[in-house]
């Protein structure tokens, strides 16, 4: 199991992140305090941020990518902690379908994150201790307010475009109706309108193995130098098989045993996908704050944007002038193309701009993150007509 | 969580039916010690099993049932333990699809179970302790193995019928394959003759949460009156997600409220859905071993049938003179259709008579368990003309 293995410096480079990031700071307090949905009011409060590229004079070129549930700003540079590339950097940077020679990108590490955003791994500044289990239970309305609350720091009235997969495709539909007039265009990408009922059982699998940790110490571990990576671990493998598809699990893997030629009969990793389920858990933990990871699923599982507006999703989208392009993957069954389509049907019977695109991949939920070739050419050709629309010019003066 | 409860009466009752159970019972040593697929050999071992119905003069109308992963031999009367009524007695007892007017019924609980039959809990001859982890760990082989000897005590020759769903079903397909002259009819329901790779997975996520458990003890709970309650409550709130369909998740739970009004902005079970699996899982540790937990999900995913004949699933079936009716269920994510027709393929190639049925549910998995009435018209039609073709007749003296 992951608990046997430490890596304290990795643990302490994450818990020196949490409050003084290596990314860009923006801090708020006074009149910037942060009313959540809970009702509860967050000041001084702070969010990390990357940029990539240049603002343009009119300030017309902006872009913001909202991550997915463990992922961080670090979307086309290295992450601190692990050293790894960027999570999209296939998709953002020069001359990618993000275009970073075109566009100003903006990420932001999400409120109740652990890599510099105020969440519950943060120094409470009343306490001079971590939150903890004391900072407000956050929504995925709460994210994109700080998020808005960030582009009014760098003086941007109107995003560009805002894309995302996964929780982060959910931000968008969240900033496309709470700011519509902030939202030239909008990318969700392997999203829904609403976390399903199967989506939430796996999430509170995921808490229940988090908080069954003796280390988890009701989420004062921080304060007693102790971790629940045992259960943290298990919380990601779990959630790990939804990310990916039977049959790439069946390709990848199969019954493939791991450098071993035979059976062992007995319980250590006899199979590569144990093996490589087990890494990925151990790894986890090292970039992870098992608070965090039941923070960022409960506002998942809160997410119901329909519920905002009167129990109509089209309301949702009255009026919107934002241009929408929703995009799904064939084989993904956390976040199914019927999920897309609901929204797609909401868009229209809204009236609003909409093109919709199932893309063919066998890679399940994850895909949204691979090399999925179909993806970026639809994500290139739809920002190129927008940004035409908008008047931002191509780099070198031609598209 | 469900460690917090302590139930020690039915914790003392599932003490005691470990090694001395309600029902019938069988003790094997001597020339009767089982050998094992692991190279090991278990003497004395037994086997605790339930009978319904009358075996006739020429023990000719014997049908074996053979049960799922958590299953019992409690099929069609009252568990000890829980006090609820057998598990499939929609389907076994008078009059019903299994006849027990016209069928003398067997169920055997496993081998590596832990309701009589020798598994982890069981107390080991040689030291006086609970096997723990000292158990060899054990193959589905190894179980229908356990089950010929039972038969063999009980003088029947040839079982008329072998019937399964879920790890019952790969016990059907092993015993038509390991015993062909012993079995007329075989009906695999909702089964594999392998176990996929997401199924692993998904195993060895909960066999992680029971390690990770301190009460877990390397396996040697028993002996420190302790027991993983919290591991075992969350691997079964995992594979318990797995049973069902996204869409009669939804249908039955939706995003509905648990008792409240509101969103509570906590970790509370502010969902059906969360409530319904934390009571999974905690009224599951009152029944069920962690170790057996381990064994026999472990059986499940050593096995692949075609392995056993060089590679091949047709030669497993090479000369079958047995009948086969092979059954799955449309929303079934964990045993989906392409497995069941992957067997039927294999059993063509083989030139055996089998018939195959794919039944419309929306219940996933659990539909082989639940009321659904295409499946018992399927299985008394099927077993009524085995019983013409066997001579076996009717009650009443009629079809």
């Amino acid at each position: 199991m992951s608990g046997e293995k430490e890596a304290p410096q990795v643990q302490e480079a994450s818990r020196r992140e949490t409050d003084a990031p290596s990314s860009k700071l923006a801090v708020f307090s006074g009149a910037d305090a942060l009313e959540l949905d809970s009702g509860a009011s967050l000041s001084p409060w702070q969010v990390a941020y990357e940029t990539y590229g240049s603002l343009n004079a009119d300030r017309s070129n902006a872009v913001m990518i909202c991550h997915a549930l463990t992922g961080d700003q670090y979307v086309a540079s290295t992450n601190p902690i692990t050293g790894k590339p960027g999570w999209w950097d296939r998709m953002v940077g020069p001359g990618r379908p993000i275009d970073t020679d075109r566009y100003f990108v903006i990420c932001a590490n999400v409120l109740g994150g652990c890599l510099g955003t105020t969440g519950p791994a943060s120094t409470d500044p009343k306490t001079g201790r971590p939150y903890g289990l004391s900072l407000p239970v956050l929504t995925i309305r709460d994210m994109v307010r700080a998020q808005a609350k960030l582009i009014d720091h760098l003086g941007i009235e109107t995003l560009f475009a805002v894309a995302g997969g996964s929780m982060g495709g959910m931000q968008v539909l969240q900033w496309a109706a709470s700011y519509p007039d902030r939202v030239f265009a909008a990318i969700p990408i392997a999203a829904s309108a609403r976390h399903s009922s199967q989506n939430i059982a796996f999430h509170e699998v995921g808490r229940q193995a988090i908080m069954a940790d003796p280390n988890w110490a009701g989420g004062a571990y921080i304060a007693k130098n102790v971790r629940p990576t045992k259960g943290l671990s298990v919380a990601r493998m779990a959630a790990h098989i939804t990310y990916m598809s039977d049959e790439s699990l069946h390709r990848k893997f199969g019954r493939n045993l791991q450098d071993r030629d035979g059976l062992t009969f007995g319980f250590d990793a006899d199979f590569q996908i144990e093996s490589y389920l087990r890494h990925q858990g151990m790894t986890f933990v090292d970039r992870f704050d098992a608070n965090s990871y039941l923070y960022v699923t409960r506002a998942m599982d809160y997410f119901d944007l329909a519920a905002e507006f009167g129990g109509s999703l089209p309301a949702a989208f009255t009026g919107t002038t934002t241009r929408f392009c929703v995009m799904s993957f064939t084989s993904d069954w956390l976040f199914p193309t019927p999920e897309s389509r609901e929204v797609v049907r909401a868009l229209n019977a809204a009236a609003a701009n909409v093109s919709f695109v199932e893309i063919d991949s066998d890679r399940g939920h994850d895909a949204f993150l691979l090399n999925v070739p179909e993806m970026f050419r639809t994500i290139r050709g739809f920002l190129t007509g927008a940004a035409k629309a908008r008047g931002i010019p191509a780099p070198g003066g031609s598209d």
